[in-house]
């Protein structure tokens, strides 16, 4: 019979449990976002022979073809360790037997340190960590439209950050191109300090600016060198420009990040008929052996530094030549990206990404295959998981919110379904009997407050409510949600002291001039 | 570093391969989607130990509560089974014995036959059937907002299931309104016969109905009674009256379909919090519970009778008891339900649902929640798959072209990940070298032309060109992709003798009054 649920509605509003006008607070139910295991098994596309022959093929590469680095400092630490150098071309060869001691030198755990404990993020086996956009020049929202990105914009995004349980540590959120390029990681590093609680992942843009990154954490955390190297505090990106090459502020990134054992993200960004084949499996195939390539260099620099398996392997439309993210071809690169990775023993870095121009539905529809392929293929540590639109030429403000909301939707997802023998509630079906209802029982009073997620955009209203509300969009209600979340906004704690010698180092280093980045 | 893409868009637009002025077309692609299978292994939400309970649960409902049946005729058939009859409450309790019998004779195997072969369905095992929505009382487009459903209405859907592979069988679409309940089976099943050559999902209204829908089907077929028989060549969907109960005319479905051998999807409709415990696992005790009922009436009526197992369990909004699709909470029940399906063995129904008021983000987000979670969890049947809104109350033009980009991405994430030694790609990646791109490599020239998904709704231009183009959303886009595929609708070759058959009929069982559904 037709499948409507009007009945359901009218029984709902005549016969609700009395107390039950509103919902549990978001708030208090979000605690438990604040960290998140994955409980399902792994997605797969490839046989376990399939795996060891990508690696295998990887591997190849490396020995016959190599990488060009371009970076003297770290084609040095290349041949120092054993690897072919050809001055020439400035190609790096090296085995297998470098790349498997490389690789037994790798941690398997890697658990980020925040100041207070609660924050600190463990990002191997089953844990999954989420991180907002980083890196976009653009801002958007529905009142301003597209627009260069500001401080005050970046200052946004990390309130926002705070704000949501489910943003586990920082990111780029977007370009303040107010702010001049050498003191820009200043700027930005300070205010992640200052405006959250929650573990800065900062920029690879040369030594200058890393030095002064860890300097500013150090500060903000009280530590010595010593008890800063001890954990990993922070962490960054490095994608290496596929194919086959390692430029100069990534090489420099990775062996900074290693000296001073803080983790590294190392992303091939492999785009599939573009800078990677047109297969999924070579697109991989590339990207693993560039991934090998940049864990080489951060072992032989010092062994045991961190380091996470990226991958951000898409297709481009090849009527256009525009990426495409949030595709068939994404999933099913992310399920096999993470065999990859589980294949060699690393955390998996993946992507919430969408080519989508509008936070629309086609938005919606990419970032969730983003998500369900990055999660569903076992995902540790997704970057860009909330803000992302355009390519990642933009974040937008709307788009953060309708994220957050898949980003919680997921963490109740993987929130155990409890089957002991009160859960499969025989005795409310046997109180309730035929056709009665189960909104009074006393089976449903215990537990209605706690049973179900609360959403944060979705109105799920009927037609006439809705329309009398105003007949927002989705997309609406997120630009009212953004703005009124920013305005509730509370900073943490900081102590006077702190700030003082932050902004005592900012100040001094400024008037220094900065650090411009390496290019 | 930053991941943005202007630097790959223009080395794309600058160096693509001189001959891709145009994906192949996508009609040719979808071919493919014709028939799917899905390579993944479901994923779990209970242990073994966890379903054996639930089924051991369900068994011990039916032996000490039962089901009220308001159906005389089905009644006798239980109590002629040997099932207990309460006379004054019509409770039929039966035990898990006569469950067991009634399961063994239930086929394991279901494949819908159509006329033409090519579009007989199997729906059973890793196969994956997509059926639109069903049941809404209203249509809505974006010009002309939201309204009751036409018999024009009815026509267009239809057309648009005809036009997209990936729509696998057909449903109730709309309801039209405009068309008197005694004679609306004999048009709509019809108007399936006639504009399309995909196998008809009916509805069960009551014996008089059911039979017309038959003799309709055997005439358009050209099959005698014990041809029809032979083969699954409709079915229906029959949802119980959560909690326990069982109508008349959902039971005289049953029967009626089973003395027919066609096929039946039983599926309790319990919404947790509502119908249905507040628990998952709770709501699918019931709902298992509620399956089984209707699964052995079908056996003792005919035994061999083809029988889907369905389920449609989710949550209700505990403020204001509306219900809520596309919730973790449903993702989570799909995955359970799955798993309760394959443990008697039987194929496996879900949906594609949202509770959204309009087709936007939410919309596109829930679901995604539901296609993931039904896909994921190894569904066989889908109903509902495309042009849901709203809890099933209207069915929208516009989110029928977002679902169907949505379905064509799920059957292309089944399509094999290739990974011979050709798909790695170590020649191209050498001959490609370092820095350099690999658009016009032999390579990519062999495979550019069906290496990607070609999208239906989703806009991959830069930020530029689509603001140059309209700056349309997607769901924008979608009005105009409807529209332009009723318009290319092209009606499938009809014999004119079986057209004037069906005609005759109609005619007679109208001026016979038709059949007014039985309530």
């Amino acid at each position: 019979m037709t499948e409507h649920q009007d009945r359901t509605e009218r029984r709902a509003g005549r016969r609700r449990p009395q107390s039950a006008t509103a919902a549990e607070p978001a708030a208090d139910r979000s605690r438990s976002y604040r960290h998140l295991t994955n409980p399902f098994e792994p997605l797969k596309v490839f046989s376990e022979d399939e795996v060891a022959s990508i690696h295998e093929a990887a591997l190849m590469i490396l020995e016959n073809q190599g990488m060009r680095v371009l970076s003297e400092r770290a084609r040095l630490a290349y041949a120092a360790g054993g690897a072919d150098l050809d001055p020439a071309t400035h190609m790096v060869r090296f085995d297998r037997g470098l790349v498997a001691q490389c690789l037994s030198t790798t941690p398997r755990e890697v658990t980020l340190h925040a100041k207070d404990p609660a924050r600190h993020m463990p990002m191997s086996g089953k844990h999954v960590v989420f991180a907002p956009t980083s890196g976009p020049p653009n801002i958007m929202d529905l009142k301003h439209g597209r627009r260069a990105g500001t401080f005050e914009d970046f200052s946004n995004i990390m309130k926002l950050c705070q704000s949501f349980e489910v943003m586990h540590v920082l990111g780029g959120g977007v370009e303040p191109q107010d702010v001049p390029i050498q003191i820009r990681h200043l700027e930005t590093t300070r205010a992640m300090l200052m405006l959250t609680d929650k573990i800065p992942l900062v920029y690879a843009r040369g030594t200058g600016q890393i030095h002064d990154n860890f300097e500013l954490i150090r500060i903000a955390y009280g530590l010595t060198r010593e008890e800063f190297e001890a954990h990993p505090h922070t962490l960054a990106i490095i994608n290496t420009n596929s194919p086959l090459q390692l430029d100069i502020p990534m090489a420099e990134g990775i062996m900074d990040f290693a000296e001073a054992l803080q983790p590294l993200i190392i992303t091939p960004f492999t785009l599939a008929g573009a800078m990677a084949p047109v297969t999924i499996a070579g697109a991989l195939t590339l990207a693993h052996a560039e991934a090998l390539a940049g864990l080489v260099l951060s072992q032989l620099v010092r062994p045991g530094a961190p380091i996470v398996y990226g991958s951000f392997t898409s297709n481009v439309d090849m009527k256009s030549g525009s990426p495409a993210f949030g595709t068939p071809e994404y999933a099913k690169s992310s399920f096999g990206a993470g065999q990859l990775a589980r294949h060699i023993g690393l955390p998996w870095r993946s992507s919430n990404a969408t080519a989508s121009n509008s936070p629309d539905a086609q938005a919606a529809y990419e970032s969730q295959m983003s998500l369900w392929g990055a999660l569903m293929g076992g995902c540790n540590f997704m970057l860009h998981a909330a803000g992302w639109l355009e390519s990642g030429l933009t974040t937008s403000y709307e788009k953060f919110i309708l994220d957050i909301e898949m980003l919680q939707m997921f963490a109740e997802t993987f929130q155990p379904v409890a089957a002991s023998p009160k859960e499969l509630a025989l005795e409310a079906i046997a109180e309730v009997g035929p056709s009665g209802h189960f909104f009074g029982c006393a089976h449903t009073m215990e537990r209605y407050k706690t049973a179900f997620y609360t959403p944060l955009v979705s109105d799920w209203r009927n037609f006439g409510q809705w329309t009398e509300a105003g007949g927002h969009t989705a997309t609406e209600r997120a630009h009212e949600i953004w703005q009124r979340t920013l305005k509730d906004y509370q900073a943490p704690a900081r102590d006077p002291a702190v700030v003082e010698a932050i902004d005592d180092f900012v100040a001094r280093r400024k008037s220094e001039g900065g650090a411009p980045p390496v290019s």
